[in-house]
């Protein structure tokens, strides 16, 4: 029997997410909103963003400091001190801070400065990187792998469990098709799939999973209704100056639209079950 | 400039169907259930289903006279029998009815028939039957093809705009991708994308588009979620002895369940908008 | 027991086109070669092509009068007048001609004019086109679905033998999948995988899996090396100025290069089996 | 200009394997073929199975130390222990050596005792184990990830280069599509799509882009046709009882009989341009 199956746990996990006493709980009632930048690009720009974020009462903050990127040639973050600017961040207004790791190595390093780390699908089947994960405990986002089939995913989080960390959130953020309208396919029926057959939280992304922000209001709508656990959002107070995935990131004005919009949705899934409410 | 595109027409297209004076609507604040069994087996199931599905408050029914099937040696569908059987359960119980016609000759007897008339993925592009379709003025539900790009389902729209009939409504159904979990994969993102790019009304076929039933109240929420006009269900009094996609049908208790939650879900997005309200 | 399947016939079914006393023989010890523009746009370009080809040795013309495609308002083909053509090239040079039908309708027509029909790739699931073909005894080219499985194509053919005509070649002309560098991914692995399970030919249109002509010479030489019963080719006396697939269409000069590199590749091949070589 | 492409250096790159004055090269007028096992089970099955390649012609020999596994609980290879078995096996034959490394800091280590690194395809974009490999000078075989564009696999290998590392081959392995029959599609238009943008050299794995035998003479012969700068197959004495990947394996014997028939085509094409021979 797998650790990341509903057999081996019948109830829905919650991950705790922060130091003791000033937690963030993922999965259960709630429904989380990870939002920021793409890619951390200097301290005012994330500062900015961050207190912007606070005041739409979201309470997670994410941010690129090593940036995964095709080209050798393309922006790949600002490292180490991309992770220090984002504690900044998250010290200044009491937001959870989450980021990318891409190599064993620096696994201790990104835990030190962020509250969750983040597994991109590039890396989901970087099964060192998962290993190392795996013995330290912090939380982590699992994204799906571009081409993973959801098997694949669910086996990906048992070399985490293997370990001994059972902190794992997933993260569906569209699969790789044939159709090149979108950026990727956001398969949605992912969420439900996942509550079957897990009873780890799953989180959806859609500005990766579309690409386009015109998209994002009303994907972001049908992941709370198909029962997800949250959502990851690009959000940049300039996404026409952004250094990476600008056509993809909302405003902060969009941002609040949209989650005006997701709270009244709530409220309606909230009259049938009393549960997974914004807050 | 094409007569798909929103640049033609800005405002959202309403179909009607039924006859003058008792027609159904399609598009606007209106969201429409059709349901009915995948085929008409016999003349008892099939009223008893259409009676089942009248009290529910839905006023669609619908079932296949002729299956598209990969096999030769499968149930082929009963034909011009099952379009009298169809057409009876209509009268009987006041129902819209719809059902699929797969080749240009017979266009005209299944429009006798039947109030809308339906193009199945494996013909979404069939010109020739498309083209009889223009030329008739029935409304038809235009499926998405299996790996077909949105911007080929467009064109294929517009294979029958050109001929004249402008009463068209798009069904994503699921494509084609390497998930096995998943008969298809429903790509939620096509219902804002045609609402962007068209004026024409979509709705969603989540039986098709998951194959498994324990999937589809979730994709049907999600659905609604989206700004899909409505939804497209298997419905089967007993799923376990149908002649065809059993395991994706739901029980008539299941349906009125699921009704019951999407009603719920769209007060919240109604306090909202006020559109797009189940009766 | 399927009547495509090896199980009912072991040996390899040869296919023979054309009047009796003139048959051309698709299978066996066979490599054939049909080449020819991708539509038939006028009478003298038709011809100089034809005799052009017959001098390089071929013996298979081909060319479209129904074209399907994608947007209502491109060039659709000459329609009967294109068969007439057609039939004239064929008349005049000796070449057996093959040629596209789209509907149930047009068999009987079509039939009349060229001694092959095809099935197209958007058509292999147009169940009606395929009974109807089944029920006349002319040979046919059934092409395989852009996302067709291997197995539904293998049913899609049973449709054609369950009415009693055995005279079917398979072609595999690529499929879709997220790679946009060529237009289709040529799927070779479908030439022995057909060969395992069918008794019947297969041959390859690299000019549509690819859609590309600087990667045709490598991809014919692969079709011939993977055992394929022959290859289907755009050829056009220039290329630049053609109606419809232009980017992959060899000219003459270049397809007798090919056909002369082929040649070569096949002694390698007959050196070893004594079988499947050009004439 | 990218260091990757045929702007950048017209002619073909030859890769030089192994010790100065005892060097096997890759590209040019040679068609190198890898064989062995995927995985290394024990110091006798390597040694015995080395030897038997040894006396067929070929100079590579493969086997998986440090193997990628979706799940955690599957065999994981021999680690470095399997490395010194590596070791001794090409010692002990004169045969070159190339296993995988899965994280940057094991690059030194496995170049230690191997002759040629292998980058498997869920790591293709592992960008620090790129980066890694870059700063070693040792050669690399650079499988394409499952779904990986040309254009993205093209890049990955921009990220070795970048670092100073210009002894690449690239391996075409198969991508993940929905057609189910095989475990995965051989693209074999990669092999001259490479051909036109890079200057490296190419090879191809029929082993695991078939997944299945019985495909392999076929998709083999195939590759060398297409312009392939030679092959990876997994041979194993005893495929029945191997611990990994068994269905996919050639005996010895079956190995053999591909030999001779990649000599005699290979004489076909020698015929025509001289060049990519067979020893």
């Amino acid at each position: 029997m797998l650790y990341v199956s509903r057999d081996f746990q019948s109830e829905d996990s919650q991950i705790k997410i922060g130091p003791p006493g000033n937690e963030t709980i993922i999965g259960g009632d709630n429904f989380t909103v990870m939002a920021g930048p793409c890619a951390i690009e200097d301290e005012k720009t994330l500062l900015d963003t961050a207190f912007e974020i606070k005041k739409t009462g979201c309470d997670f903050l994410r941010g690129g400091a090593f940036k995964p990127r095709s080209s050798p040639y393309s922006f790949q973050g600002l490292g180490v001190e991309g992770l220090k600017i984002l504690q900044k961040a998250g010290s200044a207004t009491g937001l959870k801070t989450i980021t990318e790791v891409m190599e064993p190595e620096n696994v201790e390093t990104v835990a030190k400065y962020a509250d969750m780390l983040q597994v991109g699908s590039r890396n989901m089947q970087n099964f060192s990187l998962l290993k190392e994960i795996g013995r330290s405990n912090k939380p982590v986002l699992l994204k799906r792998g571009i081409s993973a089939t959801i098997e694949e995913w669910l086996m990906a989080a048992e070399y985490i469990l293997a370990e001994g960390n059972f902190n794992i959130v997933f993260c569906e953020r569209g699969i790789r098709t044939f159709e090149t309208y979108t950026r990727n396919t956001l398969d949605l029926s992912a969420v439900p799939i996942i509550k079957l057959e897990s009873h780890l939280p799953i989180i959806v992304d859609p500005s990766h999973g579309t690409g386009n922000k015109n998209l994002i209001p009303s994907m972001s709508s049908a992941s709370l209704a198909a029962g997800a656990d949250g959502l990851m959002l690009e959000v940049h107070p300039h996404p026409e100056r952004a250094l990476s995935d600008g056509k993809q990131s909302l405003t902060i004005n969009e941002f609040n639209q949209l989650l005006s919009k997701l709270n009244n949705l709530s409220s309606g899934i909230c009259q049938e079950s009393k549960i997974r409410c914004l807050n």
